[in-house]
Parts: C-alpha cells; structure tokens; sequence
C-alpha cells in the first residue's frame, strides 16, 4: 500500500493538474508538474509509476489521461459516502460544503446528540447516536468527520470504531486512540492559526 | 528561527500536556511525552530546548510551567487579531468557533464582496474587500483566514499581500502563490478526505 506522504502527494498533483487543465493545457511534463509541486522530476515519476499510472515520456503526459487515471484510484468514479458527528457550525457548514460534491464526496448521515433541534434546517438525515451501528452498516460506510466538543471527542471516537468505521476526519483537536488498523488524519485549525500567527509575529520583530 | 516541524511539534506538545494537566498531572518526564507524542525523548529535549524551555531533569518537567513557556512563545498572553475574509458557510462557521477564543485568537475583522447580505447575523464588522488596506492597517495585523471560492483564491491572496498579511491560513483548494516573506498554511478539507477514503476503501478490499 502506498505511504501516507505519496497519497498527499498525489492529491497535491491532482490539484496542480485541475489548474493546469483549467488555463488550457494538453500535456505537461514530470519536471514541470515537479516544479509545481516542490519536489523533484524523479519523485513525480516515481508517485505515478507507484500508482501504476504511465506516460508517455517523448510528448509529456497527457493531462485529462492523468487527471482520469488519479480520479480512477482515488474512486472517483463512483459516490463515495461519508457521515458526520456533529451538527454544530463547523458541522453545518461541512454539509453545505460544495466542494464535496464536486469531487463526488456525499455525507449521507449526520448524527448528533440532539438531533430534533437541527433537524429543520440540515438536507440530510440527521440521527441519534444511538443509531450509529445502524446505519453505519445499512450505508456501509468506513469514512466519519467529526467535528464535536473535544471534551466527547475519545468517547464518540471508540463509538465509531466499535461500529466499523476505518477512517476519522478529525476537526477536535483531541488527540484520539485508536487500533492499528484505523485512519485519523487530524485537521486542527487552532494549531495551524497559532503556527502562522507566531511566524508573522516574529517575522516583524 | 525554528522550523515549522518544530512549531507543529510544541503544538503538539501543548495538546497532550493540556490533556495531562485535566487529568490530574503535575508533572511529566520528556519520555512520557515523547510516547504520547510519538516521537523519541531526546526530539523532545530538542525541541524544548531549541525554544529556551528548560526542565527540572530528576522530578521531570511541571506541567504547568511547561504550558506557560509554551503560552509565552506563542505570545498567548496577548489578544492576537486576525482577520477573515468571506463570510459564507465556512467562514460564518469560523467566526462562532469557541476554541478561537480559548486561545486568545480574536477575528477582529471580517471582508465579503457582499457585506450587507451578511452583517445582520454576524457579531464582527464586515467590510467590503476595497476597505483591505485601511482596515488591515489600523487594525496592525499580519494573518488572514481566506474561506472563499477556489476562481478568486489567488486574485484575493495577492490583494492581502499587498496589503501587509504575511500569514495565510487557506481553506480553498488553490495552491497560492506567494513571495518569500510569506507564509501559508494549506488546509484543504476535500483532499484529506480523499485520502482517507482511499485507505479505508483499499484495506477493506
């Protein structure tokens, strides 16, 4: 299985490719994606050949073939469904979220501990959470965003793990536990805010 | 300066202490943090003293001293302002976000090419994008949420350079180009997902 780091990579690749298409272009390059994205011509060619996607090396790669080929890996071809935990504003504003849609992303549930006072104004179910094993297997789905108080953030976690969730989008910034075979990837806005703030900061002292 | 590895880290670190400290500890040794963190004890030394903070060796470091170097380098004894530019789902979202707060980050401003549509429902002032300058001036600050369209990221993220922000926390998909006294922060939402789909769907096959 692929790396974390080539996964991203990949992502970030795709990106860059969209943008590309988008002004016009046919083909491009390894060295000119590579300069794109930071890194080295080799590492390009080494991502793609990871991901068994091949080019042809004399005219470039063509990129709606390319865009096409990392589209097909990451599944794109089909909805891929996820639930939310938490109906709150950040929660909210993830299910108005257009871009989801675009890259064929559906949050098909929503769940929360008071779920009558959403309900109104949310397009999509919203349950109780006790209903999480239920409908976790009647959708089969593995993908959970969370975005609760950090405070319920473990206890929701090992929730969703014991109802067969792999893969935990989490916008807490609670550290979670969770057993090997489980994916967090963590999205701490605070941290990432305080990160910036203290290098403008001292940039200008 | 230190690296951004070593900023992400210390904010790392003050998350599981501000854990530790809610769970009763008074004090941690460098190896207990360094498993919880995962990484080795000696980084941690390092990284704690690369940024001046120093231990008591024997009994381990007190957490709360620790917490407090940790506020002081990240200037938490001070309100910090920043400001926001487009206030639709995401950035409405951010406004009402709690934790902002707690860390003494204050959005002090908000811009959206259609104010009037948004002030009546949110505390901040809002300002049409032609006040940037005067605003991020009298204002005195140096970092910008940008939570808006993907076309208009890039065309926006040069109006706040040239305005004076150093530090972008960008939520759009769009790679922005910057000059080199400027730093971004990336958090794209959709690609995290992405790749979390992607694992949870290819170890599940």
């Amino acid at each position: 299985m692929p790396e974390n780091k080539q996964i991203s990579r990949l992502l970030h690749y795709r990106v860059i490719l969209n943008r590309l298409y988008d002004l016009g272009f046919e083909t491009v390059f390894s060295y000119g994606l590579a300069k794109e994205a930071g890194v080295s011509p080799e590492q390009v060619r080494k991502d793609f050949s990871k991901f068994g996607i091949k080019g042809n090396k004399k005219g470039g790669y063509n990129i709606q073939e390319l865009l096409e080929s990392i589209g097909a890996i990451f599944h794109k071809d089909e909805q891929r469904k996820v639930i939310l935990i938490g109906t709150g504003n950040l929660g909210t504003a993830l299910i108005n979220y257009k871009g989801f849609a675009k890259n064929m992303i559906n949050i098909a549930a929503a769940f929360d501990i008071d779920p009558v006072k959403y309900r109104k104004k949310i397009d999509i179910p919203v349950y109780p959470m006790e209903k999480l094993k239920e409908v976790v297997d009647s959708l089969e789905v593995k993908t959970a965003i969370v975005a609760i108080p950090q405070q319920v953030a473990q206890e929701v976690c090992t929730q969703l793990v014991d109802s067969g969730i792999t893969g935990i989008l989490n916008f807490t910034p609670a550290i979670l536990k969770v057993p090997e075979n489980v994916y967090v990837y963590n999205i701490q806005i605070c941290n990432a805010l305080e990160s910036l703030i203290y290098k403008t900061i001292d940039s200008n002292r």
